[in-house]
């Protein structure tokens, strides 16, 4: 991918997997089960804590931080706040997941809010919660991805929006963008019944965080490997689906496939990003 | 079912999946996760936002509003109160699930608390926690259906219950029973083995919302086409158990099955509701 | 096990079945769903509860207390003292899992609190964890088993841990060791796999309060029973693993397997356990 004939994904992966990294997520109640089996289908070691008294303590040992703010409240935005604070100051990667930016203002505060105090190293969404970041006028519904958009549209606003906030924009959907202000890669591995399983996007944004923490000097290869490896996951699990599974053994055969991936196969979903 | 030789379930699963409606949960976190895949598995749209300043918010872009009391704390009543409200004002139909209602004091008095507030459209419980609401003098055991009850006698106390409470009343157990003041249908679908699964029951409150934002004018309707979903999904779960398959996998071909189910299939089991 | 060809384990996983006793789990969000999942898997009927207002009630209607530390939080820490404290004023049994304990300070001091405030029946954590407690000088690296121990050390640890505490200690790794202060059994049923899904620990944790309940009279042995049930799943789920099955599917295995076990394959598990 980044520069011609070079396979970084498979040694991405290899690294995720021999340094294990502790990942420290401070993430919502309904998916936080599915972003911890996922971390360690991967290789990653999830832990979840986000407790004010504990969260910089917790930070300092982790490998990187997830802020996801798919239920918010007034006792875990102050400590997302501190526990990024703390990361960015040690220099440790940061990801936001803005989930539901744009369907509440609360939510798009505390996004906002975020992105100012923990200036993450990659902020993962959808197209209408990118939008939401920058103020975009559209309006999010819920917290799954009902808009999209064409792959030129796609490129252009991620990169627009990762000057803006100057961070690698991950906007995810029927294809997945992943861009730094200069360059982004278009995703087109992927598969609909992700998007009725619920947590594929917070799940991606807490293996996102896995890879940045293997490799922090490479963000963008980091955070495009993440994101070709969840889609070469779907389509793996859509092919294995039986006439009788439906979404439940969807979301088991994703994990699964996460687990089972190898490098060579995360080199060939490599190949098939589009620079752009 | 409501009348002789009309079948209504099937186009009321075709209206959830076409309109998608958004689903806004206050819920426990033991099983949101299920609640969400559960609304996703059947065409609709899970939001979980449990925070006072979004709740109003989130419950105004919604289509429904779930308020399931399975781990109740001092923050999330009041803002199931004011979600509640709101819901109400809007005419947004609304779902109490009383789980745990009779357990403790606490429990009892939130669940009469929202009924108060919220005026459900519909709530769904077991029969110790319909009684609870109404200070039928049995005790509940945990959030599980320890206690039984035979049909006419289900039939008798739903309907009280509903005239009662000014809402449609969803007793499940052995049989289901739904019923508003005048009339009550029996549902003899669903499979023990969803009494080893947590969170069945919460699942059906949240699909009941669903199948009430499809359908808003006929909530009776509405209520036991998703009672007779859920039943219908545990039975084609339980066929299709092998030898070594045990309750977690139960889980799973619940939700497959649901994701699965066809309009025809559902008015197969509407023709089997007892009218009583 | 206990004693020269006794075989008490097959009994106790009958006693569960029967007695079905109620467990009141005040927990983490990210695994509470498996642990209601697994207990009922077994027999045992779970119920979450962690307002302050309402645990006391809870915890005086139930067979067992769960205590476990896995997000803790200014809220739910009092609410754990005081359900301990009525537990142990009841004579009920209770399971301290001090989730994370060595890794920060907060839950170090959290995980010691509840011990003084409870007096737990049993401790069940990994090696770290179990270590933090008694100030033995290593750290916990996330919530994970990272540290491994030899056989021998796992005894006298065990033992000496149990001593100074004054509860039952299980402490679970690449092999499980169960302890009071003058006896200790070696558990080696288990399998790598067991590493790669959260909540193993957790599900362990509840099912001891299972097995407490079940035979409050005979603590250590139902400490050991319910450390030998989760190795034997871990084993069984491995065997029953295809080439497309990763971590999630070995999850749904191991819960399946609890339900599946009969008391007969339990007590070939016991012969196996060592006495040290």
């Amino acid at each position: 991918m980044m520069n011609q004939g070079e396979k970084m994904f498979g040694e991405l992966l290899q690294a995720v997997r021999e340094k294990a990294p502790l990942i420290h997520c401070i993430t919502n109640y309904v998916t936080a089960n599915d972003c911890a089996n996922m971390l360690l289908a991967c290789g990653a070691c999830p832990v979840m804590a986000d407790a004010a008294e504990e969260v910089e303590e917790m930070t300092a040992h982790s490998d990187a931080l997830v802020l996801n703010i798919g239920t918010p409240n007034d006792s875990v935005i102050p400590a997302m706040q501190t526990a990024g604070l703390r990361a960015r100051l040690l220099g440790k990667p940061i990801v936001l997941d803005p989930a539901g930016a744009g369907a509440t203002v609360y939510r798009t505060r505390t996004a906002r809010l975020l992105m100012e105090t923990a200036h993450p190293t990659v902020i993962r969404g959808n197209v209408s919660e990118i939008k939401a970041l920058t103020g975009a006028a559209n309006k999010t519904r819920g917290v799954d991805a009902a808009e999209q958009i064409a792959e030129e549209n796609a490129a252009a606003l991620t990169k627009m929006t990762a000057r803006a906030a100057g961070s690698i924009i991950v906007m995810t959907g029927a294809i997945d963008c992943i861009a730094d202000p200069g360059t982004a890669y278009i995703n087109r591995a992927g598969h609909p019944l992700m998007r009725q399983v619920t947590g594929t996007g917070c799940m991606l944004s807490a293996l996102t965080a896995a890879f940045l923490a293997a490799r922090p000097e490479s963000p963008l290869a980091a955070a495009a490997a993440a994101a070709a490896l969840m889609g070469r996951c779907g389509e793996q699990a859509a092919r294995r689906m039986s006439p009788q599974d439906g979404s439940a053994s969807f979301r088991n055969y994703l994990i699964d496939a996460a687990y089972r991936m190898t490098p060579d196969e995360l080199e060939q979903q490599e190949k098939e990003l589009i620079k752009s």
